[in-house]
């Protein structure tokens, strides 16, 4: 089975892209018309918002499809509207993979036991059904590609993920360095043994890919790593050779292009998140909204300009 | 505005009860009638599950109203099952509230900036709508009364929610020492300045609670503190003398009464969680499952002598 990793790898190869196009939205983001519309159409309040939303999701996917390869989902944004915005998250998701896009969801899950078994199934895999069921006898809820997890709790949050991984070749993203102002109230404090907190999660990263897939070029087991800390993204590179760094902070939250590829590996190895700047460039050309699809491509076009002369 | 803090306390003094009542289902946990109850209504896949789960819930709620004051629902089992999971969810919440109970979502979120006011607004308060609604003008998708986080990106992740403690009287709570067998992975490690990790975490905890409602007897910023380990919860008590603790590892994950309650408060200031002992009790007692809401309540009534006696 082709793993995770080499999916992402070839998929930046192949579109000479290392963008990784965020869709997070909230409701300001969205062009007037496209709430008419849906409003036109009968929609009301949540049910409103997210019909916006996967119109809107799905006009940048169809628009950028020969450009950037993955697409990151962020949870939050789609659960603040319920069930109908966990639906829009679905199709959105459902939409992209039958694009060609890559799917990582980022929803930073974290739990033990029977109920990291159960956000595994969530994010990335399938949930059992009654057993007298004529039709499938699963149900995946999102089937993402990959998800980005929190790994406070420890390995034991972490193995049903790689269960995923390694039976379906999906990958996950842990948060080893945040892009934050207070990143560092945890991740930065000194431990005994000379590390710091978030090397300390940097090696436990490290070993997990081994246990998932020593020998690969690059591991499923993928690493956050703010790109407005360079200096930390370049060392950490040394501790976790093997990792694919999904890096935010590029873009809106000041991060330079320079700054966001400074964990990567002989200019591999890596993928920058953008979200506001590629979402809101109709905002930030003074229109109205009419062509939201084509700012974002053109926001786009000159990001992966931005990064690739930067490499 | 009556804090969150000042809620719970008065639940569990006046039910003389400090057990937390934990909805958190899996297709197995289920009694059978209950998923044919709801083929026959004629629903099919997630939907059927979601509509057993919820009628597996309103059951055992309406059984221990008079018994129980606090539920916690662990949100990975019904995303599981897509938006009618997440439908069941918001539905279980409000019956819940109807009935009097103060409600937890156990969501463990954590995330920075405008994703953390998403997952703020998507857990305990609500969502911008269309301007031009004539309806209410925000959405609140679960609304619950307090949820639990994950503060390993600092307080960037938390201040939306303690937005929330302050203006709707809501609460939280912080993973500080959770009840997983390899929990320590990161929190047991040892810093330079001679506390571990987890200490470094609930020092923080401790803060952000001065922070939010100094000079109250007990903070609405509560803390998760796992039962395995009794000993770090009575020393994690005095670093956090005004954190409720939320005490899982009770019960299915092998702590006694003894062990739970040792970081209480002169007998306050903690909720002792159980989900499965409470929602598989009619499994345990061997029957078909036509009684499982008092089956649970049997089970209830047991772990209350239990914790009462360990007081």
């Amino acid at each position: 089975m082709t793993t995770f990793a080499e999916k992402l790898t070839r998929k930046v190869e192949v579109l000479q892209n290392p963008s990784l196009l965020g869709l997070d939205p909230n409701l300001s983001y969205i062009p007037g018309h496209l709430l008419d519309q849906a409003g036109q159409a009968g929609k009301q309040g949540a049910d409103q918002v997210a019909a916006a939303f996967l119109a809107f999701n799905k006009a940048i996917l169809q628009e950028l499809q020969d450009l950037i390869g993955v697409v990151k989902f962020q949870s939050a944004c789609y659960e603040q509207y319920g069930p109908a915005g966990l639906n829009c998250l679905r199709e959105s998701i459902g939409y992209a993979k039958s694009l060609g896009y890559l799917t990582i969801l980022d929803a930073k899950r974290n739990d033990i036991g029977s109920t990291a078994s159960a956000y595994a199934r969530a994010s990335l895999a399938a949930s059992p059904l009654p057993e007298d069921q004529s039709s499938s006898q699963t149900y995946a809820a999102l089937d993402a590609d990959a998800v980005t997890l929190n790994a406070y709790l420890g390995i034991d949050g972490i193995k049903p993920f790689l269960d995923a991984c390694q039976a379906l070749g999906k990958g996950i993203f842990i948060l080893v360095r945040t892009s934050n102002p207070s990143a560092g109230d945890l991740q930065d404090l000194d431990l005994a043994d000379g590390r710091k907190v978030y090397e300390a999660m940097a090696d436990l990263v490290a070993q997990w890919g081994e246990d998932l897939d020593a020998g690969q070029k690059f591991s499923s087991v993928g690493a956050v790593v703010g790109a407005t800390w360079p200096d930390q993204a370049r060392h950490l590179r040394a501790r976790m050779p093997r990792q694919i760094f999904l890096i935010p902070g590029y873009g809106a939250q000041g991060a330079s292009a320079h700054d966001a590829l400074a964990g990567l590996s002989e200019g591999r190895g890596g993928i920058v998140n953008a979200s506001r700047s590629l979402m809101l460039a109709w905002q930030k050309e003074g229109t109205q909204g009419q062509d939201f699809a084509q700012a974002t491509r053109r926001a786009a076009l000159k990001m992966r300009e931005d990064l690739l002369s930067a490499l």
